[in-house]
């Protein structure tokens, strides 16, 4: 089975698993105060500056989670893009554990601009309504785009102009960092993102995700709010020697590339054949494409991918770190096959 | 440095590691819909009976505060020893997550009897009070300290004639099934355990725990609460290949004999040092030991260990799987050295 | 002053003040142990039914959001119109109190329809997503419509068919049956309502809600609930007997009537007037008419009232049980003369 | 039936009454919005200082549990009582609604020192324990004690010492004032209180407790906070209008001095009694007494109260507002004859 259902689908890239093993070597101490996780620290203060603080989690939606947590309280509400990870995808972790409403923008690309959060703005101040007080934005998005520097930084300045806080779920940062081939910081903690998500997961790491406040005053008790809200890992080494080797020499950004590279090459190959509609602008690692569902069972033999919408037989298809071009031209092969 | 802290300081047993490795190929389902998670759902229904349900959990804190959630509303109170980890180490996560009370009672070795249980039903039945609903017991004690199945059966008959359930927080079971060695039914399903959490990281594993309901009835939407308490891992197959790696041919035990072992050892070791006071009956793979404040600046410098008891200088000392008899003995010596 | 801002600007009426007076002899079990409360839930099983709980609340809120609390678990999701109080007008109580989701619905009139709540079945079974649990409709709505029985009887069967609930808002009950003319039961139990917001206050109460059952094992444990979540007076008696009054010789009709018949004639009134124009089919109690903004400063000099959507100058004009016809006809006046 | 039940089984005194008949002219704008909220306002303000702000509640425990929701996040604790209010009777809803742990101390009349609160400081800075944040005292106690101003300010000031906050339960705090003859800033703001309840219920209002901070910046966001915790009423002239009753010349603290008085007469009557033993030193409006269970049944067909300790039939006698000199005699005579 050839995996495009997931970069979660995809195993542990061989130089993280070197990492585990390497790590596992005598005693450390539990729960973050060992070398593994301070040197991941300082990996992500290389990457974003010496004034940032990091926090290494467990999962995506941890993350996503308690990294709002720490800017909310239940009464603040946070605008997303209705497609957003932390709306659809989270089976209602932020509403159980902020208390909080999404206040949600229906968009084409999953992007979100400073109309969109306008609409809202008429509530601050009214004791009935959700106070809007934080933007969150995926980037790239789950749709597959990637929000330009300008675009992030817009938000930035309307969230900063209407006291609101911009967060970012980047469980795939490393996918838009090595499309917008720019420094990280551009289109981060320059263009106003106040705390991040920073995915590891996804990009070829076993388990863990990390949260970075470029305030570290937005960080206060972050360390209780982890481990009261079961983020905080006992044998942290382990999560953060992951993290450690992914960013040491640019391997995250790497990874990011190919998966951004398959899936480009995917769509190329895609769009050639007549009976297959590419829906969405292929910026990142994903595809979506309209796929009769007759072609789907056929190509589900030997492929592993999700219808995204029910109704139009749209489907998604994920590259990963491991993707191969073997891989998409299989794919590609494939389709045409079963076109013909 | 060698590790009397905790049994989250050792590494990862090396047969765990290959299972991780061996685990690394291809691609698989996430979140759990993969052969290595059915693989360890067969190897807990080979424990405990094909009629159970198992969930991997991320860490012991999930496994505890879900699956009391399970079986609770927030008015409910779970009954506990004061020292139990619910109560003491787990930052309020209870309280957070259920929204529910903790009824404490203060014993020597940190377990409950169904006396101590009782004095807390007046409130049944009063609106003004939270309703004592779970008794929870930590198997072995956080004291070191083992139930005896007949001890546990009290406790459950106590639960079920109360209409209340009973729960185990088996983080170290391993230690208390080597130091019981009966079948882990016996004290656990036949003893009237309703729900347990199966500890796997103090055991050997790099992660993970699991809950086990016995009847799964009280499991109903168990797969929502774990996901939206951020206790699902996207990759579960590297938690998964762990349980089944431990599980398979009594991995688990063996690792809990050499912990407790080592435990009884050391205690043996520190008895005939007239200096040293050992406070519990060490029946698991912990010891309590007062030990002068003079006395462990020294040790520390080649030993790692806590003071648990600032007032009396009463330490905790903890064998891990990967403790060895060199280990003990150069403690017992370097304590005996400091003695004199 | 001349209200057609809320309902909850009026005061209370004369037969409850009396009643209130009435109550205040001597001293009465506190906490609902009192005849004044048996005497609330008896005219409210005579309205509904022998089998049916009521339960008294403080206010609207409390009743909508632990109503649907006691139906269901956080990971459950609320289906609802966009303007449905619950969703706008609550501060994000439910989501907090819950930890649950609400899935929106926009629609011109505030009422939900079967196909509505269809678009969200496909999140059923899926661990990622929120599982719609409850369809949650308002009685008049917010936008003064009323649902008939027919119309409440599909979402009855359909939240049938699919396991689910059917919860209704009946803040102001009383303006939709007087409005239909029919038993109350028939457009509630009848129709497949499982729990019900009955409402006081709106309907010339001092303060006091209902929350009814329809099927007593829903209401387990609601006695805790309903004190955990702050919604239980001590001095009950005084929230009972108002209830009992309201309820006794079909006074919360009588008051209804006026209110609705109120706001006919001022819907009439205004139809008549070029420069005004009526949004909303007036069903019940309010009245939705776009007045200029230099209309609406005249007009504020005698009478209050809410722009409800500020970019059309939609404002919303609500009668009351105290609302008069000279207070309608002035108004009116007042109208025709700033458009002169 | 003559009351030594409680508080709350008493009526309105009738000024309260006249005040709520004399809110109920016209229109008033609603939350909050209104004269009479602006007077209660005043009126505090009167009592308090110009610089605290007032939030006028439900009940006590919405008081209680807010205030305490102002000033804490859920991985802090409260540091209380084993006997207070919010510990045993809110049925968990700090808990639920703080998500916070209670450190309780077993004390003898309900009263906290700084030596109690110190236990508990061990915990800070660590991550895995709830951290200490407030102490709560309530004033005058459960258990009839009440606190002088050095205790008191003892408290408050090992919280600022410790970064913690002082909570005062204040349900009956006219009685802790009339039973110490001081001004009630004495032993409130002067003394270190941060955040006060003020209680009205208890002494003789219909509904309605008070939140008081002495420092706004601690009341940042508290009307979202109470309309999302169900503690907002949309009448909310009917509250305020009783509070500024209350306040206005003094009959909070005259009515206070009576219940206190009648207890001092109850206490005295009963200590003539060889039969019965006063288990408390009664400074306020309650006597705790053994009475032995046939005793019991004798007087409970003229009197209400109840058996506060079941093993020993400690029996609570509390006085309220309109308890009389001839309620207590009678009681007395009533003792004497079962007793012969």
């Amino acid at each position: 089975m050839i995996n495009f259902a997931s970069d979660n689908y995809s195993g542990v890239h061989p130089r993280i698993m070197q990492a585990l093993a390497a790590a596992n070597q005598g005693c450390a101490c539990a729960y973050g105060d060992d070398t593994y996780t301070a040197e991941a620290d300082t990996a992500f203060k290389a990457l974003f500056g010496e004034d940032i603080v990091s926090y290494i989690m467990v999962n995506g939606t941890g993350a996503n989670v308690l990294g709002l947590a720490s800017i909310m309280k239940p009464y603040h509400a946070v605008v997303c893009s209705s497609m957003a990870h932390i709306n659809v995808d989270e089976t209602g972790a932020p509403e159980n554990i902020l208390g909080s409403k999404l206040l949600t923008v229906d968009s084409e690309d999953g992007k979100l601009t400073p109309k969109d959060v306008e609409q809202f703005l008429f509530a601050k101040g009214v004791v009935h309504h959700s106070q809007p007080k934080v933007i969150s934005i995926t980037q790239s998005t789950e749709y597959g785009a990637v929000y330009t520097p300008e675009e992030v930084k817009a938000l930035g300045d309307f969230a900063r102009e209407h006291d609101m806080y911009l967060h970012m779920d980047g469980a795939r940062i490393a996918n838009a960092a090595a499309a917008l081939d720019v420094d990280v910081n551009v289109f981060t903690r320059d263009a106003g993102v106040d705390v991040l998500s920073f995915g590891g997961t996804k990009n070829g790491m076993m388990f863990g995700e990390a949260v970075i406040f470029f305030d570290k005053k937005l960080a206060e008790g972050f360390e209780y709010l982890r481990k009261q809200n079961l983020q905080l890992l006992s044998k942290m080494r382990y999560a953060s020697c992951q993290f450690k080797e992914l960013l040491c020499d640019g391997l995250w950004l790497e990874l990011a590339k190919n998966s951004n590279a398959m899936a480009k090459r995917l769509a190329d190959g895609l769009a050639e054949i007549p009976a297959i509609t590419i829906c969405n602008k292929v910026e990142a690692n994903s595809v979506f494409a309209i796929i009769k569902p007759e072609y789907q069972e056929e190509l589900h033999k030997q492929f592993a991918f999700y219808e995204w919408v029910e109704a139009t037989h749209e489907s998604r298809l994920v590259c990963s770190f491991d993707t191969t071009e073997q891989d998409v031209d299989s794919f590609i092969a494939a389709v045409k096959a079963v076109c013909a």
